[in-house]
């Protein structure tokens, strides 16, 4: 039996995890997005039809994927009849129970990782965290997240959140020291590839040791000599300089408390 | 013509740069180090004599690499008469100046990378800075250089201090998230391992994209409802709740300014 969705949401998310289910797990039947642009795009990408009117959706869909900002979810879909089917959030931080509202028949599911339009991703390699309102529904989840990612577990919201937040670590902080990075090198002129093998090594590193025993640099052996030095120059960027000494220190105390 | 090498110092980097070296530039005929073990098992790696005694150093090298603490640079070199020939520190932020005073032959050649003893890297891909005090040691420098990677730039002190920093900002400070993340997850019983495909992602991605326009999360957007709701969840965790929050306000920050 073949699955039809729909998909509420056309950003980033959207696009990757549309093209995978399309590819392996069913078929889209319809987007739909406010922004005709994202509709159309994502839409001729799967060869589906599209809709920016929440007025159109489809009440043909087996399951409806809601991939949304958490703060507009309520919203848009207090606008959408889905008839008790299937109604399913990507989010990482929204809590299941805000679809109780929407439809008797709910769940999550949340792939963690960075998506971006232009880059492509192997989604089997990406891990999913699925949870659903009822055991018929799980089931219906964990079957369908199993066609798209080799890596699938049972979450609740709570611990989804814990997950989220750990993601917010180790990409968004992660991506902003690299954009201080590539800031100050710009600023001497020092062009930002120089790091690239740096930044790819320590990446990999931490997929085969724990990162704590893999830190190096002077703040985790106290080189004051460095680390004034390195305040030193950092003086015309007080922004940087301020983290440079907090996460310093906190690099330093982390690995005291062993 | 073959060179013959001397390291002083028997670290992760003397490790690395000695073992390129004699696969591919002459030979290293000495290591030195006050720890016997580390002197030791380096030594044997290379199949060469080691000393724990700086009197004992070799008067047969034609160059002597110093990849010693920066700290403890000037009161090893004390001990040693190089006898002019090409002293070389491997030091990001240490002034090639320092090495005046020991011989009137010197430079230095910066590999950028992070090093762990254990694992292997491909030090032909390594981005290496080197500088000398005449023109013909940059010429020895720059050939020695060239056969062991395929990225060599002259780069002088200040810069190479700089360079230092950025490698800090994106190795020591992305790693301490790391640990942050792995941190809190294993206060929530959640395996580290479901991180691995994110960060290598995250790291994969500052391959291609300006990182600047990589970013992603709650931050760059200032979704409060997000931020408020993960340093809830934080209260518990003080340390990392001020971080969460220094860091997201630098996020939006840095993105206002575009």
């Amino acid at each position: 039996m073949s699955l039809n969705f729909c998909f509420i949401g056309a950003g980033n998310l959207a696009t990757h995890l549309s093209t995978a289910l399309n590819e392996k797990a069913g078929k889209v039947i319809q987007v739909y997005s406010r922004t005709e642009e994202s509709a159309r795009t994502l839409a001729q990408k799967l060869n589906s039809p599209y809709t920016t009117s929440t007025k159109e959706i489809t009440d043909k869909a087996d399951i409806y994927f809601i991939a949304l900002k958490d703060a507009v979810v309520a919203d848009v879909l207090s606008e959408i009849d889905f008839q008790n089917k299937l109604v399913v959030h990507c989010s990482g931080s929204l809590h299941m129970a805000v679809l109780n509202d929407f439809s008797s028949n709910y769940g999550v599911l949340y792939p963690l990782q960075t998506f971006s339009r232009m880059r492509r991703v192997d989604f089997a390699q990406i891990p999913v965290f699925i949870e659903a309102n009822n055991s018929g529904n799980l089931k219906i989840l964990t079957t369908l997240a199993h066609k798209i990612s080799e890596s699938v577990t049972e979450m609740d919201s709570a611990r989804r959140k814990s997950l989220h937040i750990a993601a917010v670590f180790s990409n968004n902080f992660v991506n902003h020291f690299y954009t201080l990075a590539a800031d100050f090198l710009e600023a001497q002129n020092i062009p930002f590839e120089v790091l690239h093998p740096l930044i790819l090594e320590t990446a990999k590193k931490a997929q085969e040791m724990n990162p704590k025993d893999a830190q190096t640099g002077p703040a985790v052996r106290f080189d004051e000599t460095i680390i004034n030095d390195h305040l030193h120059v950092l003086e015309k960027y007080p922004e940087k300089q301020a983290l440079y000494n907090l996460i310093s220190r906190s690099i330093f105390e982390h690995h005291q408390k062993k």
